[in-house]
């Protein structure tokens, strides 16, 4: 068997997870590998292919990326080491010449035309849209000639030899991708002070009851979530479970605490990671759930209780 | 102007919607129209092209469907008016003759093509897979020779003349999808008892703590809740609205006062209608948050009142 | 029968309560009388032989006064309708020409007694204390020889005769007592935007699960509680109801609603009036939970519900 | 210094507290002294003349019992480790050959007083009612000549050469005290599956969010209270401590985590000991909050950690 390379990520070549690989390699070197799917990103470190993954995992416009969640989920275990924010910006690509006036049938992925409809409907209202696995595909197609234009990444117009033919054409602009890099179970990174976890929690029953619960697990012990996502576990309709960032490391008490709260009263609880925020964004421990707290607390606890502890 | 239409329904003809579709016309004469998308058919409906559309919402494997969501909350109000739950089932469909080894080019839809990746991996792991607009689209690209296969409904198998080579290939079964039909605004369909009321709210500010006081805006009004999705708003990461199925109708005072409790305290809640469940279950309002309670807890605080009500 | 008197007061003459009384009346005459207990001066505003009645209610060093709870708990309904706070400040009463030195039976009240104890050990430690129904009628009992000297309110040694052997002798300085005058039931005091309202609520079943309950029935309307006092129901040991100071008026939409929510959830609630505060201080209605957002957020859910209302 | 006695309880000899003794000698030998005051009883264990202090916590009519609360806070740390509970029965006591209809001044203590006042009014309306610091030296005036009759006990009726002029006279029947025992602070007792512990905590700031927050430590340990009862810190009106009995013992991991919890939480919080319940009752910890869930959910973050730990 060959050596595994640094980073499988979701390819193909020219899409913004690869604009995000540079970003979180930031000028080293490291080998990089692209994979069809997010899942065969990921099996690639479950089975020594790749020594960590790089995939989507959470959209300001489409929200959380259904198969990136779903594929952490189900396999064995796998932990969110980094992540990365990268502004998505879409560019109408074609070949050298074409004029926006002649593009008739015009190649994206679905998630690419969603968030470009309006745009293409006021500019290019004639154009059928065709769904492709990736815009650095369907960017590849043009420049085979298959289709006129492509909704895509600049960075990918520019591999395949296009050119740019409108730009920043989001309906809504400044949208944000965010993306992680995943690797085998560890020790988690080391704190930093700006950190995130991320878990998937599941009820023991459904109901606002249950969702309450969990969201006091955190309440009581001073940790506040950054993101609450609910999914469907596939078990019947009404059936979820929830994915949550918590603005804390594992390293700290209050998260610890917080996850032995989730796993005495989840029915499942997954932990994928602590690791340094994108933002760096520090926010400190409410009164009493810093580390000194705890440790003050645990401290007189451990007095009161004698030569029982 | 023609007349309005009285279904306008996400197209093609001969997908799970327009299975859907017959089951909410149960055997009555109802003229229909296939819309190219979801967004296609709710306008149909604010332009007064249809008196109704039916639509996808929920899916049990791949929740919301965000299209739906956001084709309500975008544009002039729309409500439910009923709705229907349809077993998602797959199948293999291909022109007479066809063998299940003979299959290279296999087209549908991603959605389709998620739901059975692990029985096309294993049955016809060398097919390579096409994405497609619709299950019905491929099946259609079939019939005219483009593909060798495709992953639809029976339904559609039929109506292009195709075969079923293979059939409930889903790696999960019993996937359900819930339908909607959607109107203009106007008052609420009767109470029957077992019913529903959505909802979409949006936070004053981000956090637990204010996601807490919206579940218990619900809570202490007795109102149990059926489902909660959070939804990105667009405005960024970490920005979410939450869509809310209730277990009440809001002519029940118990629902009306925890609408007035929403309105109060989110920054913007959206009332996208009261009407039957379609799996008829009666949930009765628990102790103390019954219609009759409500309105002896109202005698009694007027009575108080005297002459300053 | 004779005419009512303006107010019967917890008696003798010269106590505190006597001091409230000349505060609520402010100058203005009022025909007043002593009744010899808290349930006499209640008894004598039920039975129509006083208008209303004037007795302690809360102290800030002992908590409720119990027997003034319990008589408005026990027997035909009465509400609160103003309120008054008086500091209490105990001297040591003794007939003229008296020396601290001097006194080897000393009478008073017992919560007297306990609230300058460590003055009396420190002072006078050979002392005998005397228990005494009331403090005046302590200082009466040293004016009539059968004791050296009292500890009583300065208005009470007046009375008498005395003079102040030691003043402001409270262990702990700035006691306050919150007296309330009491009627009949009847529409409540207008609203001055700096109100309180008094409750005694009765839990359906015990443990922290049934008071968190209520204490979000407030919390979900916005209103903020001033006092919680558990109170044995002398139902057995562990039964509590809870006696309520809540920041609002009834004619508040506010807290109606709260009040509703507490008569549906509760197994019993006693109303006992909404009246202006002692200290006019003035808490502004939290976000969204003022008459107008209250006002709007009805009329939102009315114009929803359409011909269904 | 002589030996310390093994009990000081609050006398005189012959009142209900003699009666816990003697329920919690159970027949062994011990050494017993009677004390004036709560306080006294509390601070000849705090001086080391007693092995331990018996003194009444609870009254099921009139609640907590001020003096000994006020007397566990104030003064270096004691800690209880038994509890038992007596009923509370009066008798009309008298010198032999007295009739009920003879009796013109009726001794009594106040609370005594306030728990027959329906059974005088009824049965000797005349009689004129003179308070006493305790039933038992009320009895013995009695005794002595200065009163006609006494409401106490039997046993201090017996004690006194007394007699039973009338039985079992309380308006409410089934009136229970509790009471505690007291030492010098220690490893607490051995968990028997039955305990109690008993705390007071002090809330950072008023109002009824601190409250809740102090309820949901214990409710997200899965701690049930078996008692909760304000009482006012003597700082001025609306200031509250919260004297609490919780279902657990510190040795269970679920109320050693809620005690650190409150630690961290409160501005200040004093542990009264855990201890067995007097009536045995064994109430399982809930799902999830039994010890072994405990330790597991301890070792699954511990194994997360890693190398952290």
């Amino acid at each position: 068997m060959s050596a595994p390379v640094d980073i499988s990520y979701l390819g193909p070549s020219g899409t913004f997870t690869e604009q995000a690989v540079l970003a979180l390699v930031e000028g080293q070197t490291a080998s990089t590998s692209p994979a069809p799917t997010v899942r065969a990103a990921l099996d690639d470190v479950r089975a020594g292919r790749a020594r960590s993954a790089v995939v989507p995992f959470e959209n300001s416009v489409e929200g959380s990326v259904s198969a990136t969640l779903d594929g952490l989920i189900h396999g064995s275990p796998l932990v969110i080491v980094r992540e990365v924010e990268v502004s998505v910006r879409f560019a109408v690509v074609a070949r050298p010449g074409a004029q926006l006036s002649d593009i008739k049938r015009l190649a994206t992925h679905p998630h690419a035309a969603a968030q470009t409809r309006q745009w293409i409907a006021h500019h290019i209202p004639l154009a059928q849209v065709m769904p492709e696995a990736s815009t650095a595909g369907a960017a590849e197609l043009v420049a085979a000639g298959q289709y006129d234009a492509a909704i895509a990444s600049e960075l990918a117009g520019v591999r395949h030899g296009l050119v740019i033919v409108a730009d920043d054409i989001a309906d809504r602009a400044g949208a944000v991708t965010r993306f992680v890099q995943v690797q085998q179970p560890g020790p988690p990174e080391a704190m930093t002070g700006a950190d995130n976890t991320t878990l998937v929690a599941y009820l023991h029953e459904n109901g606002p009851g249950a969702l309450l619960e969990i969201l006091e697990q955190f309440a009581t012990r001073g940790v506040d979530l950054r993101r609450l996502e609910s999914r469907p576990t596939g078990e019947g309709l009404g059936e979820y479970c929830f994915a949550i960032d918590a603005d804390a490391h594992i390293d700290e008490p209050r998260m610890a605490e917080a996850l032995t709260g989730l796993h005495r009263t989840s029915s499942k609880v997954l932990f994928l990671g602590s690791y340094p925020r994108a933002d760096g964004r520090v926010t400190p421990a409410p009164q009493g759930a810093d580390d000194a707290s705890y440790r003050a607390a645990s401290d007189w606890v451990q007095s009161l209780r004698g030569g029982n502890g």
